[in-house]
């Protein structure tokens, strides 16, 4: 049964990627949309390979996962043989092969943070091979900590599916790269902001639609475990204050733009639904339906607010990524001993500077080494005309007439 | 394993909030799209809040499913704790926050319902408020005499996944609103009746499939109980019924505008496959798959006769859902004796009109009160500039000329 | 538990449904869109009711499955009655119903590659007219070689979920029918080859992952079994192969567009995807997760290589299913003996080359009767106005201008 949970709720969150991949390419102006598709799938599929090749074993160390090792590699070159039978059933068995394919999927969602705040001006290459390095190397790492029984574990870290260990050190990784690889051209100019619309809201709207759907599979499949009905009681109740925080993070939003601006802005909508989600992600079982309620709704003001802090600080983010997943990431793993036992505010504050600090340095030296290497920032002259015709040769939309 | 069947039913059902938004945004026209997605998550959103503040708990009076009052509420402060182990397991139990999970996911579709019908000239708060008492009120008091074994349980009526519980009586709210709010500007000119195309087919297309993905979870998490091999046998049988309704319903539609008119409408096709899924919900078990094929093909046919006919009343109804969910809702209600024992013709109508009428009047209602209040319908300006600039300041698609 | 696997898995490939569609309707010129769209809706509704009609019966010749004849049908009126109660369950018991339901999910995928091919110049109705033949006949014969117990499965093919039955056998109707058609206008003017951009990358992508979703149904599904733990272990081993072949046939065709044409191609990297998901389809539970690797990524490397080799033959395939669905599913057929005991290539090629030829040949005949009778082609004005306005007097994006 536990094989099961994480088999669906594995291929409902390996549905977040297209999630992510409509949400930014909705996102982004018309000219660049090709190319972001492109780094989605790219680095997606690069996931499903890096977490093979080195990440799942150094995040989970046990010798017990890997039958042989190839040299070097890490490589788990085959997933344990079926040697249970039906007489052996145990409710609570979870095969290897089905806990990997859950735990592909989280590493997967980290690297798909990233790409949405570094879109429209970074190079294809060097953002995919910065994903090499972040699945492989940078998230395995942080999430062994926590996940793999490691020093924050021991020390009463309590992270249930990863508002930190997911979405925060995604942020962070986005961050690190937005920084050093500055803003769109023309985007803050004599100390206005100027806005760049995306370009298709229908497909950002799907893209959320399909993010709160997987994260049924983010948070429920996180419960580990579905060999008692008390489990699948638990799962229930994971997927009712998900979906509670993810309404009360877009109604919080919904509302706090009218009041604000006289108007309700769809964007900040949808990045507040998200940041709902983000928030109850560190703790989606304890808390009771109100609780999820308040959570959510603080993470979706969260977003609201944050998203012109970061435009003040000339930090260029297109998606709203860093406030939607680093900034309610923090606040989601700072809620948590609001509703569960034996967690204090000290203990989940040093686990989130830990991760943070760690995977925010550790991604500044890289992006800086890939700027040294090879450049990480397109030419003005691609920026302006679109890096879909400029590096890819191909256009989303060629049909359509630009206004 | 019947909480897992209402988890597993419960995010397919969900997911047809996205089909909803999908099917509405592909068409309206591209000037009221942003609109019409904002009203699609946010409807969504409140229902989920709505529907734990009060909905749930009117459904379902067992006090058993309170823990706490809060004042004049009825607010489940807290789902039950998992008092259930391993050792207690049946497979008949279903938590009551799974329960509430799939239940939502009903409400927020009765909403979704009259979303679309009213789109293109009503004002977003406006119907954003109506939604609040439709979640809140208006469906799960009408559900309640059915599904929280009210007296129309009592009398016979039979509903298996609500064909008129939640699709016409999201199709009566829908109508209602409709009247109150007049057609779009231009659309009923000198006895004529202007075409006024989607703008994004493909998108309306995604949204159908979405919606017949959706409603496997619709129709096969109403069995309620996933306890026995005999269960689960039963939502085999109702899924299979339910895709043979559909696709009887969009071949129906196929032929029939082949024939009427010299060619097929895809939007006809839609409504058709839609309208034969809406058949099929009052009773997906018991009929044979020929019995399905038939029930579903009248739908469609039902949907290509009766879209003109509203146009002759100048019912403006942007999206066929009238049609699709009040019309096939009947349809399905009245077709449930053939196949299921134990029901009769004068009960079904006698159900379908008390539900009908209550949700009619006190949704007349409330759209009078709100167009006394502060108005429902947007000035003839914002109608022709389009609710997107005038209304939200943000375009759908801003880079897309329009031709 | 068989059922509910095979009504998860049934459910992930219906949705492979939208996965074609958005697919074939990201690839195809906006001025045929709304015909695609229209295809895809009724090619899977018409496999809907001619698999019940016809094709369930003519695949698995057991008489235990009909209840009834009606006449000359092979109708199954009835599917059978519930009789088990929970004393009985039996955890490998699963349901005709479920069974149906499954299967018929292939029988559709089959219809569904043959539409992306031969799009953008065929008649709507002589194409659902082949449709009805390739759903009711064509697929249910050759797939009773095999999945019918015939003698394919005697003789010791091995095809797990249907590269060979399901993937080239659509492949080849494909390609029947794309000979039979001819090119597009104006596609292979003076040895050149004239490239037709999609019109829509964003749906493009969509479509790859629904269907790299849907695959998980697709393969997992077809382990047919979930009664043991050893059962639900092996489908976690297919769903991390069937990711892994997936990922490394992207990340293959990411590569080599880079190396051969100095930029990316996504549209190559989507079929990359694809073409890998369709390498491991023939074996997914016995290769180690680096034989997943190679095998997918060899898949990617055949479609980058196949895709100009089809064009100089002056075959036109509008979206590439030839080399994705045909040449990998050749590939992946050929690849099973070197991980599952038991077969051999031989064996592989000849199941390979007897389903290829009747398919081909079958196909070939419908179309040139189907040719004779009423034309199979549009006529170059529609082809070249477009299909939408010309058949169907509906265009898909009726208000974004054309550049």
């Amino acid at each position: 049964m536990t094989t099961l949970l994480f088999l669906i709720g594995g291929f409902l969150v390996m549905w977040m990627a297209a999630g992510f991949a409509m949400l930014e390419a909705g996102l982004v102006r018309s000219k660049n949309v090709t190319t972001q598709l492109t780094k989605n799938i790219g680095l997606f599929s690069i996931a499903g390979i890096m977490y093979w090749l080195v990440g799942f074993n150094l995040m989970y160390p046990g010798e017990w996962l890997v039958e042989d090792y190839l040299g070097p590699f890490f490589i788990i070159t085959a997933l344990e043989p079926v040697g249970l039978g039906a007489g052996d059933a145990s409710l609570d068995y979870a095969s290897v092969a089905s806990d990997f394919f859950f735990q592909l999927m989280f590493c997967a969602t980290t690297a798909s943070i990233v790409s949405g705040t570094l879109a429209e001006r970074i190079k294809l290459w060097p953002f995919l091979i910065f994903v090499v390095v972040l699945t492989g190397f940078i998230y395995p790492i942080e999430a062994s900590w926590q996940w793999g029984g490691g020093w924050l574990a021991e020390m009463g870290f309590s992270d249930f599916a990863g508002s930190t260990l997911v979405h925060a050190a995604g942020g962070f990784a986005a961050l690190a790269g937005a920084i050093v690889l500055g803003p769109r051209l023309g985007r803050f100019v004599d100390g206005r902001v100027v806005p760049y619309p995306g370009s298709n809201l229908a497909l950002a709207t799907l893209g959320t639609f399909i993010l709160w759907l997987g994260w049924f599979g983010f948070n429920g499949g996180s419960q580990l475990a579905a060999g008692t009905v008390g489990d699948i009681t638990d799962v229930g109740r994971i997927f009712a204050n998900t979906n509670m925080a993810a309404s009360a993070g877009a109604v919080a939003a919904l509302i706090l733009t009218q009041v604000m601006y006289g108007k309700v802005d769809l964007t900040m909508v949808l990045n507040g639904a998200l940041a709902g989600l983000v928030s109850i992600t560190a703790g989606p079982l304890d808390p009771s339906l109100f609780g999820a309620l308040w959570i959510g709704a603080v993470g979706g003001v969260i977003v609201v607010l944050t998203v012109p802090m970061l435009d003040k600080m000339k930090i260029d983010d297109v998606v709203g990524a860093i406030p939607v997943h680093l900034f309610a990431g923090f606040w989601g793993t700072l809620a948590v001993p609001f509703y569960t036992e034996g967690t204090n505010f000290v203990t989940q504050i040093v686990g989130f500077a830990a991760i943070g600090i760690f995977v925010f340095v550790v991604s500044l030296v890289v992006w800086i080494i890939l700027r040294g290497l090879m450049g990480i920032r397109v030419s003005e002259e691609t920026e302006i005309a679109g890096l879909d015709t400029m590096e890819l040769g191909m256009e989303a939309y060629p049909e359509f007439a630009k206004g």
